[in-house]
């Protein structure tokens, strides 16, 4: 059994949607980071940065902190979601939501949504990056269904991101590859179970 | 032989750091990014996300982008600083610094030292969420002499942004264990020789 720090962020919708995708057994236990519950002493012993999420898993007695960590474990653990045959091009890609659509979209998220009005020079900033970073995996998804050689942990780390497109100010109708992949991944029931563990929060957002 | 496109930043050091740690064969080809040659054709073509680094090794016939997915390929390939007695708390540490330690301090650098005076919300979010990392890696150091149970790809990857420490505008002296734990990978070869890779650049700075 696997216990889920999670709360319905995209970081934590990575390893929710992973777990359901894996058939796999947990608990998910909310961390709300409104009322900033991450830096409650016992979660900063799992996770010392304090972020969601993180799990602990009582048979092998591990925990893990960081997104990109779990799904690996994860990964591993049920030997699903990272084939061997197309291990580096699905980590490239994993890589690049970790790095790039994660950080940098959570910053727009920022800029863009929560506090807008810092100026034209920050906002058009984040505005040219977020574009900058749909552009690059439109290009990807043409003549491919996923961005690694099978559905991956690639896919399942950058989908909740781009379930965001609202916060980004992004018209996904813009990026048709994009948003092919983004519907035909958004129908997997794992991927719908996994969406809201914690509560009824916001439904799937469709164009 | 490996064929390395960098240029001398953060995540352009962590691999040629990582490489001559590895005693590795390798060709250093650089990218100046000033010119904007990662926007090259030919370039792109490895390297989808016109980022460097990114590698070709010979050997296998792969190319690999993404600074996180080069440094796993490459601990793979030689079984070097990824221990398996401590993966778990090695990836965790080393996945800290890809989407934290990376990231915001990439971010800071905009906000700070390229573009400074975008105004005081913008300028105190980056200087505190900077502030933020250099305490929690602080704390991590606090009785141990790396990130992980020994010197590992999550010190390399971590390194080379905190030799960036005066752009965060940060007193090394204030997190005296970050302070030990950087002098003591600046004293090691590899890390000196790896530093400037593609002509003579800034040196290591220290306090």
């Amino acid at each position: 059994m696997i216990d889920l720090y999670t709360w319905p962020t995209p970081n934590g919708r990575k390893i929710s949607i992973l777990l359901e995708e894996l058939n796999a057994q947990y608990n998910a236990i909310p961390i709300d980071i409104g009322n900033n519950e991450q830096f409650q002493k016992e979660f900063t012993k799992i996770s010392p940065s304090n972020k969601i999420p993180a799990i602990f898993d009582h048979e092998t007695q591990t925990s893990i902190f960081e997104s990109g960590a779990i799904m690996l474990y994860l990964a591993d653990k049920y030997d699903k979601f990272l084939p061997k045959k197309s291990y580096w091009i699905t980590m490239e890609w994993f890589m690049f939501q970790l790095t790039q659509v994660g950080p940098i979209l959570g910053q727009a998220h920022q800029f863009l949504f929560y506090h807008p009005g810092q100026g034209e020079f920050v906002e058009n900033k984040y505005i040219d990056y977020t574009k900058r970073i749909y552009e690059t995996l439109n290009t990807r998804l043409k003549q491919r269904k996923y961005l690694g050689d099978e559905f991956s942990i690639a896919d399942m780390a950058t989908w909740p991101w781009i379930a965001r497109f609202e916060r980004h100010k992004i018209d996904l109708n813009a990026y048709p590859e994009v948003l092919r992949w983004y519907h035909s991944i958004a129908k997997r029931p794992g991927v719908q179970k996994g969406y809201n563990v914690v509560g009824e929060f916001e439904k799937i957002p469709l164009v």
